[in-house]
């Protein structure tokens, strides 16, 4: 059982009508249909393994009959050189998996990586790495597994758990007290069960949502220095959210202002892809 | 009309569940439903844009009274603070597709920018770039369209469009004429309208694949000079591929072996995303 | 643009198919193709609306150009007689969309009327009248709209959207302190962003959830003694809520235990629908 | 296998989705991921039960190593404390599927149980209790099985499997012997596998119905008196069918006017749901 | 508005998905993106034409700007060279259809032009032509639609709108009775909106079939003797419907034994296609 | 695993909906739930079996306890009578799946008969027997199999896997040399795996093409002699392939004009279905 597989599931689907089309043409000539391969799936580098189990997915959803049998768990950390599953079936159906299969591990155990890089930095700090809605689509449950993976934590995984007010929505309520309406308005619509956050850009808005009982307030492509009165200023009224500008050389001295929490997009839109490969031998 | 809409359509309602989920708490809660948005989507790097069309639509799956105008078109060139496309409708609608349509337009925009860079170390050589199968799942036509527009060349789309037969297809086969084998069977069982590749590990076995007269010999991860080497044997009777161990710096030495094609896998795997913003002024 | 139009289109188009099957024979064999249809929707009972987007949504799926005009807005409370809407166009379009868009539109609206009379039974108190996750399948995001229209609020809208610590969570930690271990977890483990519930059956574990900082304390199956002690023991650190053995007979002496809100199951489970019938006249 | 699955496998992953989103996040901070559960289903209401082939399906979809097991088989009667089904597995595996599989289990034991109550209201008289159309969305072939369950029989499934002549289609068709031509069309176009019902509103319209053969008249809203007479007009050349104003008060007056079928769109559009709870020990 | 709309939009779907792939790579490498095309689709037989209405849908699905002009109604008689639409747009759009929408259009005119000719052989008679469920998977809505087209009536549409019992349910009854069994037991179990239908292959069965109050009676390869025997046997208690071995040379006999129905399987499963092909000019 | 199986298993349930419906009224009324049946598949005519893996998935998707085990493989050549299957299980799930089941076997061993029947014809000369994209919607990766089942090749599988320009494209490009331009052009932009194919109408079009590298040229509709006039011209440059007009009466006489590749889109447009039939004893 695993989050968001429905979602996941539909998606292995379109990746392997896209890739298998109306077959593997070259399978189909040149592999007999009886052939079994066996194989082993290995990291190429190091880095953290995530995505195990829609690896898995992808060659059960392809024949049943193929055995895959993970060597290591989501979240592991690995050397360049280590077996990360192994797989035995028909050889047609192993190619005819291998590349999605691929492209998916691959993708996830490069968030992971990526993520357990940030968190390092951080490391002794009191900041949380997070992650933010920019992730690949379709992918959004599993990603945000991948960064828990990697050691980060999770912002609210779509729109409708959790407020989060930005620029856009104090822009369209207007007024010099936007910031407090907002925060007042989303505590009494929205569901009691969602905390409130608001995104602002300078202290006197940091402030005005402090006082108006936010329970977040994230800081908007602050420098450190403001971030540092900020939070000074929220006092510990409310979590403190840093964002934007982050990389992973800015990240530990963003951490030194004393925000709990640090979103980083590009955990999840610019991850390189962790080098995996798939071996096998033609028995 | 786009290449593979059948599938990016329904990636996209994926796209959309996953991130609207039951609704978007903040926007119902402090966002009146009469109100207007107009936002531009501006690019914050220079790079080259892909994607146009995808953003399009999930604003029109959202709703269809949303007005999403592109200012550039797919393929072109822009620098930081470019209009991409400006938007307008009703506020909720804008908010609900901004970074599900984001999301897309910045890792299609990823992938033809980088796409560009590579293209333009080899300026002046013979060699083209082209990418491979190691896409996004449910991406694969985009993502082949955004190579394109960086100015690259595709490789097959799928399994089902072109022979290629890799080391373990040749284990399969096993023999010491295996190389020649395989391209026999191709020849015979898979459509007559596909081009038999394979990839080739040796001199030996570069000379062996164009006496058997395959249409495309790839050289798999060779040194320069063994690729020069195995340019000299093939003589033309082949188009020569290079793949592995590609990047931004190694490109252009691989070009000048002679090579007619090099295959990339991160321009699709490891593209970092086209940072771009929608900024919106509500009236 | 609606929450969670992605799942509810889709019922739409299960919903059609089950209804239409291989077709309409009835209005095959008697209705000619051409024939128009002028109709209404009419209330036949007093009640509250809700629905009037999916409704519209049926025709349009059936038939684009059927016009299907509101004359209330969702929310809007009706006298029986009341016109509801008015649809035009082809007589067979009509007729199949018909049974499918009442069937939405009388459930949806049933929702709402039923929550208005929990509504109006707690006028004055200082209680809200809120859902649970006992909706119909694939109805979730609509069901949550109709409570809103009927004047309730929503709880969490799905397993992703916030914690909810319940007997069977705590059963699985164990141990003297599992209440405060649980809260301890979520904090720890769950999205920051969410808000951390713990279901307590005794005044012993009220006090323990508040202490340890639980977000919301939920009382399950207390009595009205029993939660208006509860409501004294928490003190104002938490948000109350009063859940099970909720009926018209029973909320408003919950409401006057002094609980912020009182959740119903039969809000979405057990409302009757409301009575609403197409009258047409074929020109 | 099961009448309309295709159908309602559909909704349960709607369902799925809609309720899981990205994941549990409670389960995810609070229960291991290896920890085990042990539970039960049971009924906290007297009443009948259907269903138990969609709950197994809801945990199997999951996570085909939970087992379900079901202590009672659909139309069973119970009372409340009876033990409907056992259920062992993963704990996180069987929390995400507890709420979904009690909202179907709940629902259709709720249209099961209902319906009996019609029907032993009219025992003992010639009347049988029939559903309708009035189903909700993506249920149909699973209400109409619990009404079966129930022991109530079924109308036409959808709107290709019995030709129905209403109100709307009379008005269609226009002119003194509209009834006449009505049936006569049916007779001629529609599939000869068919019965032709046609509904009335008089006596006289009821009399040119069974004059022009139809199998089934359907009597709308009549006083029980016209029902009568309505029967003796028609004197066995037509199933007679009443239809409109019936409730658990009305029905065994209606049934008593020598009626064949009495049909109550409440069993499906108003059954309240039937109280089920999963409760379990985490080992 | 169309019968059975659901599945053939799905099936449309699957279609273009499998024709396109990845894109239409000649069309991409060859037009220009802005080139407009003219065409006209021309039947190349005489035949009848049915799925004017699915080849518009297969381009308006491609592409919405496309226009597509029906020159003939459903059911129309067409002689070779005659115009059957003429469509007009974005040349790539209009080739990317082509194909799945002549494939479509083909195979539906095929299905109403065999059953032309097999209704202008029983011409005089008694007997109408009747179609099975021996259809073209996901268009059985549409071939449907087709024999009516070609003067030809609809059996039922599928497992759920009426009963036939068969040998293998007879079988599965046993007992001498067991044809009298199985009708009485499906008129009190099945919707009392079905007809009885039952396949009978003797005269005794025939008889005790009439006798057990059948609505219709299958004779299932019977010689036409034995067919007129039987008429005589039943004697107008129930429709006779011929089944077995009918073909254009037999059919007009069968219809000489008084039989009021003959089914034909190869109406839909082995009608040729007619020829239709799209040429146009581009501009 | 098999060729484009996320198409075909999608159709398949398609089919079961479109057959199904709401259930088989049928069996539910006259078949005991518990009732076992065992079955054979008989093919009632010679011919070539295909499509066993799809028969299979049908009963599977239905009842995954029916037991059906295959006596012949696809590709076997069968004697009227032979037995094809056997089918085990409760005895509704294989009446629910046998007409489906038979559908699409009896289209598929269609196809792979006919395609036997051309592929005899040209027996001993250069000749093969390829397919077109004329495919039955849906089926396309299956029909491409039955055809190799018959002894018959594959042309491309869909517009992502092969150049090929027609009359069309030439008509859109213009020029006197428009035939050169198009493979020019062709061979610039098109994916280099990708072979080139290019319709012509004379031998002056078969000379350029030629002359300009094509491929493969398809002679359009060319007399036996103008085919051998073009196959001198060509002179081995490319694949000549005939295309139009093709028959079984005249299949051996083009073969002889020296072409090596013959298309018949009669193999998957007209084939008729082979009969084969499932009786089965209820025990």
């Amino acid at each position: 059982m695993s989050a968001g597989f429905a979602t996941w599931h539909a998606l292995v689907d379109l990746a392997l009508a896209e890739d298998l089309g109306a077959g593997d043409i070259t399978s189909l000539a040149t592999i007999s249909p009886d052939a079994r391969a066996d194989g082993v799936m290995i990291a190429k580098q190091d880095g953290v393994i995530s995505g195990i189990e829609v690896a898995a997915f992808v060659f059960e959803r392809i024949d049943p009959e193929v055995s895959f049998i993970a060597r290591v768990v989501d979240g592991a950390t690995v050397k360049a050189g280590a077996e990360i599953a192994s797989i035995e079936g028909n050889a047609r159906s192993v190619l005819a998996g291998e590349r999605v299969a691929l492209n998916l591990l691959q993708r996830l155990s490069g968030v992971a990586s990526l993520t357990a890089r940030y968190v390092a930095e951080v490391k002794g700090t009191n900041a949380s790495i997070v992650d933010t809605r920019k992730t690949t689509p379709g992918l959004r449950a599993l990603e945000k597994a991948a960064v828990r993976h990697g050691g980060g934590r999770n912002h609210r995984l779509g729109l409708s758990d959790g407020v989060l007010i930005k620029d856009n929505h104090l822009a369209a309520i207007g007024g010099d007290d936007r910031v407090t309406k907002a925060i007042q308005r989303a505590r009494e619509h929205a569901p009691h069960t969602a905390k409130v956050e608001v995104e602002v850009t300078t202290l006197a808005e940091a402030r005005e949502a402090a006082d108006a009982g936010a329970d977040i307030i994230m800081l908007d492509n602050m420098s450190v220095e403001q971030m540092a009165e900020a939070v000074n200023v929220i006092a510990g009224r409310s979590l403190v959210e840093a964002s934007g500008g982050v990389n992973l050389a800015s990240v530990r001295g963003i951490a030194g202002s004393g925000v709990d929490l640090i979103s980083v997009g590009a955990l999840t839109h610019s991850a390189p892809a962790l080098d995996i490969s798939l071996k096998f031998v033609i028995r």
